[in-house]
């Protein structure tokens, strides 16, 4: 018997004052590298050479970084520059600025991410390890190819499946559909988000159900098109609609039809962040006949509620509603401004007696909030509602 | 009942004058970017907006490289940076100079390569569809997760599982253990090299026999000593002696325990190119028990061939080497300066009647050699030796 957790479960485990790292090298400098440096009491050094340059600064990407919100200015040593900042523990996007121009810092690795590839700095924090490799089983990352007649062209989508699944030879399971946001693609979940390592903490601890979940683009631009960069959420061409057209006509066939899935709403689930929220949202409540979970991740949840008209209508008949749906979650973290719809949308939602799981946690639009709400809202998936959950 | 190519097979494919690509963003730009754009005529634009910068270059990286030798001056026209310059089809890496700062160009993917995120130039080359997605059935990449006792660690490993892996249940596959080069890491052979897309296309003509590649990272450094960025083949603590150690204690229990592999010396090859050639022929034939074929691609094969010593001495008796090594087979780039050595070894082997297979082709140190390579290595892996191959 397992209990799901409780809701904000997690705050506790989240150190009241930043903890410091072990010094070194960053976990996201290039092997060999020896910057970005951590130093251990919360700050961060970069060291660039770059002898002919004017100006180098380190740019951080997004509200609320964990390297603060302003351009950082590197001071010139002989041929280097140098710049010891305050970070917080998470994963920061960031940008190296030469005179000027925004590019990588190649001494850190790249992730997909703001429509290019882009430099994020990984900085431990001592005081959680849920997204840490461990020695317990592991599950797979799977790269496979699959064609989509809605979006037009062969596309790749990631997968993981969770550890056992190569023996267990007869068993089938459920599957969540996990979206990245603006500007990130499929790569997004299992390299930004650790979910693969998330996944098999949570199963090695018996506190989830093993379950796939299948990563695709969100940019299913057809080849008639130019491609969006970012955003495109909006109902064009490239936007939602036909992202929930591609994912109910060829993907989850192809997911079907590969894997061994349990293939019914029960036992499938949607969920995204930022613009991947919007679309799982859209999607989901679009499509109650496929989907019976919906997860919604900083944004997209929309923030004044009408009964009539929101998610589809899916709960202007409350009762219906709440048996219909299994799980409605969304959060945000506390600085990112989403926060504010996700409240008013909680608040509405309570007054209805409308069930959904409402999670809110100190952070900004930032990938460890995204992990954070992962490791919340795996263990409430494919679990009967209301009831202590089992495995 | 199939052929094995006959050598050189390939050159065949090869047309005499370079191809023009169709007119476009080059396939590795990034989603939505214009540039660097192929103008279909044997040339490609980069385009970069540096409005403060004093000078902007595009530096090829290599010797022989398909973007020339040399930097390449950008010239300001508005806020925007332009040239046009000529280009070979295959895969360049490069990098974007600012001031005099060595970095990525954001418009186009990065790859792990030169020790570090690396900008690379893919230019479709017309004649060539060998690497390219079709609709043909797909196999997987999966990322795995192991402890290598050896290198002290939890590791990254990627395999490459053919189609009908999944459904073909009791099936057992031979493996091919295929390395990267100096400054690489095991992303290398699926996205710089495709390795999934030319087997894939190669199974669909069923002229392979279907098997599992295993990528694992050439640099198997303990955690209390520093990593090596580039380079260290030569024994150190990082170099081949403990990468062959890793292999054969670690490695290939995790993946015969994992997969289902026909696990005994005469399906198992081990190949690399560039420093993992070396790496290959140092643990293949180390371990001739363990490994039956032997792939070195583009270096690492030396040059001064010694009966007696030379590859662990596995042809001091020519007839017992013969018939120990299923395949021994190595090649290079007519531009690439491991040429040399190549034909120098090919001509001393041939002398002494040892069976190889000895493969070159115009091109440099580089990865469109190296897919060609594999092209052409795949096919004659695993088959009988002297015998019209049969799948």
């Amino acid at each position: 018997m397992i209990r799901a957790l409780p809701l904000g479960s997690l705050l506790l485990l989240v150190p009241l004052t930043l903890s410091a790292a072990e010094p070194g090298p960053a976990p996201s400098a290039v092997r060999g590298s020896q910057f970005p440096r951590l130093n251990g009491d919360g700050t961060v050094t970069f060291r660039v050479r770059a002898p002919k340059a004017q100006s180098v600064q380190i740019l951080p990407k997004g509200d609320h970084s964990g390297l603060g919100d302003k351009p950082i200015d590197l001071k010139p040593e002989g041929d280097a520059w140098n710049v010891t900042t305050p970070v917080t523990p998470g994963f920061h996007y960031y940008s190296l600025v030469i005179d000027g121009f925004e590019g990588v810092d190649p001494s850190n690795q790249t992730f997909f991410g703001w429509a290019r590839e882009c430099s994020a700095l990984e900085v431990p924090d001592p005081g959680l390890t849920f997204y840490t490799p461990r020695d317990v089983p592991h599950g797979e990352v799977r790269v496979c190819t699959y064609r989509s007649k809605v979006a037009g062209g062969l596309r790749r989508v990631f997968v993981y499946t969770p550890p056992g699944y190569e023996t267990e030879r007869d068993r089938r399971y459920p599957v969540l559909y996990l979206q990245h946001g603006s500007g990130e693609n499929e790569r997004g979940w299992s390299e930004q988000g650790r979910c693969n390592v998330i996944l098999d903490n949570l199963l090695a601890e018996k506190r989830a159900v093993p379950m796939l979940i299948v990563m695709e683009n969100g940019y299913p631009t057809p080849p008639d098109q130019p491609p969006a960069q970012r955003g495109a959420a909006g109902g064009g061409p490239g936007g939602p609609d036909r992202f929930g057209e591609m994912v109910v006509k060829d993907l989850i066939p192809f997911i079907d039809g590969k894997f061994r899935t349990l293939a019914d709403r029960e036992n499938r689930a949607i969920g995204g962040l930022s613009m991947g929220g919007g679309q799982a949202v859209r999607t989901g409540f679009g499509n109650l006949d496929t989907f019976a979970s919906i997860a919604c991740l900083s944004g997209g949840i929309g923030g004044s509620f009408n009964q009539e008209t929101s998610y589809n209508g899916a709960f202007k008949n409350v009762e219906e509603g709440n048996r219909r749906v299994r799980l409605f979650w969304f959060g945000s973290g506390t600085e990112d401004r989403a926060i504010t719809g996700a409240r008013s949308t909680h608040e509405a939602l309570a007054e209805k007696k409308i069930d959904h799981v409402f999670f809110e946690i100190p952070g900004a639009h930032e990938w460890q909030v995204w992990r954070k709400s992962l490791y919340d809202l795996a263990p409430r998936l494919f679990r009967d509602k209301g009831a202590a959950a089992t495995q």
